[in-house]
């Protein structure tokens, strides 16, 4: 008698992941936000696929027998980990190494049509208006990079190769990594502020009113991380009043950006749709990567990507 | 006795060039185009600061001796060769090295803003519309370089560091250097087509129906090179039949381009003036070169930058 194959409860999204390669090993079953917490205790695993959900959160705590393990289809758990979640045996990993690369880009992206102006260019060519202006040079400028998880890694790599000179700053300082004391004088200094580190209760807003304040007028601010590192109202006031030059928020705290938010016309803020790690092949890159992982968990492997569930991140180099 | 100081002519534009270090050295002559001719004479030395006019090419013909050297605030060199000029003992200079690194920056910021499609998530910011979409990776890609001087080496250099693959194509195959027997093979696979190459008889519209042709229909064009490099009827008819699957020209066969020119509203088409190399500080940059070369000519010592009039460029290594 064979024992049964474990059942792995997806938290759905369209399109669904194609996880054809686990039929025969494993028993799937989709569900929404809204039957998640009748399916949890029947769960050997839980797929988080629907990675802007917080069902996690809201359907963990209570009673009945807990999945043994939960895996997110994203970089952050802040949409996970209630103190629940946090306190029991259950692993939790990440999607660490899918989005590196893309999100990477993505702030090379915003950097650069930032430095030459691309926006104003775009408004300039809907008018048939010929308006050359001189723009500014990105190589030999200097980023701060709030994070030193892969993503913010990925990031700094990827201005450097610009020629850009980088500092970044994570928790802990360490080799390469500054700690949170430099990091008021760091802003100071920055022609560039990229905002990628973890949402954690050390983070919550940590981009407020102090922190536009100590930065450039010259600055420009990216947050690539989690809305919620980012005070909006803060950043309205320091755009409003120019104690910066502008800013691009690809994350906020209200996801959909609702249409009735100022966010939207602030002058000198650029507004996208939670989209910088979203490339083309990505939903089967994800998948992919959970039947890998799933296959060294049914194997009784040790998993990679493993969150550290007091501090709220995968624990890095 | 000592001798009278050199005349420069300079051509010029607003704002004009900083000269003050030959105070003392050089009389300065300041010209608009309208009166260049009757300039020529008298001028030892031609300082070409108005690089967007063709009034060397009008001015040059005819009577009467002959500036010595002349030098172009510019890379290209297709605004000032006339025969005469061509045929002359006339030095010609360019501002080799100092465009090089903002126009690579350019093409990288286009490049980008094209993969991460940013022009549309602008759009859907004016309608304050979440729409996020899947975007295309950059890393990995496959570009084109048509143009293997300075500007050209550059745009591979940071199109390279941004993990794209990428070939050079320059009128004589070399190492590392592909030859125009190359250039359809290589456009028919490459994502990106990136035009730097100067304009020459050679390269007069070389970007025409045939080549657009060749090229994929997810192929992305870019032109920083001279406008007339690009037959742009034949580029409008490739946009609107989806040959390529969109292009970004900074330059134009008339610039500045009319307001009634239709490729402002091609679909797919992102329409920039001229700007690729104008950083903050550039016109200093240039002044300063020039009063640089200007010592070492007073002095009798050679050139750097000398144009090979036969070939239309500053020959590279």
């Amino acid at each position: 008698m064979t024992p049964p194959h474990p059942t792995v409860v997806v938290l759905d999204a369209d399109p669904p992941p194609r996880l054809g390669r686990l039929t025969g090993r494993a028993r799937i079953v989709r569900t929404d936000a809204a039957h998640l917490a009748e399916r949890l205790p029947g769960a050997d695993v839980l797929l988080v696929w629907d990675v802007a959900s917080q069902a996690v959160r809201e359907a963990w705590p209570g009673g009945g027998p807990r999945p043994r393990w939960v895996h997110t289809a994203s970089t952050g758990v802040d949409h996970l980990l209630c103190p629940e979640l946090v306190a029991s045996d259950t692993v939790v990993t990440t999607a660490r190494g899918i989005f590196e690369q893309p999100v990477a880009e993505y702030v090379a992206a915003l950097v650069l049509a930032a430095a030459k102006d691309l926006p104003r260019t775009l408004a300039a060519q809907r008018e048939r208006s010929w308006r050359p202006r001189e723009t500014r040079p990105v190589a030999g400028t200097y980023a701060c990079v709030v994070g030193s998880g892969p993503v913010g890694r990925a990031v700094t790599r990827t201005l450097k190769a610009l020629g850009m000179t980088t500092a970044l700053v994570g928790r802990v300082p360490r080799t390469g990594v500054h700690g949170p004391d430099d990091l008021d004088r760091l802003l100071s200094r920055a022609d560039w502020v990229i905002s990628a580190a973890p949402l954690t209760e050390r983070t919550y807003r940590m981009f407020d009113t102090h922190r536009f304040n100590v930065m450039q007028p010259s600055a420009f601010f990216v947050n690539v991380g989690r809305g919620a590192l980012v005070d909006e109202d803060a950043l309205a006031h320091a755009l409003s009043r120019r104690w910066i030059a502008g800013a691009a928020l690809d994350v906020f705290a209200a996801e959909p950006l609702p249409p009735d938010s100022p966010l939207w016309e602030l002058p000198g803020l650029l507004v996208s749709p939670h989209m910088s790690g979203g490339t083309v092949g990505l939903r089967d890159e994800l998948a992919a990567q959970f039947v890998e992982l799933y296959d060294r968990w049914a194997a009784g492997r040790p998993l990679p990507n493993v969150v550290d569930k007091t501090r709220g991140y995968v624990p890095g180099h």
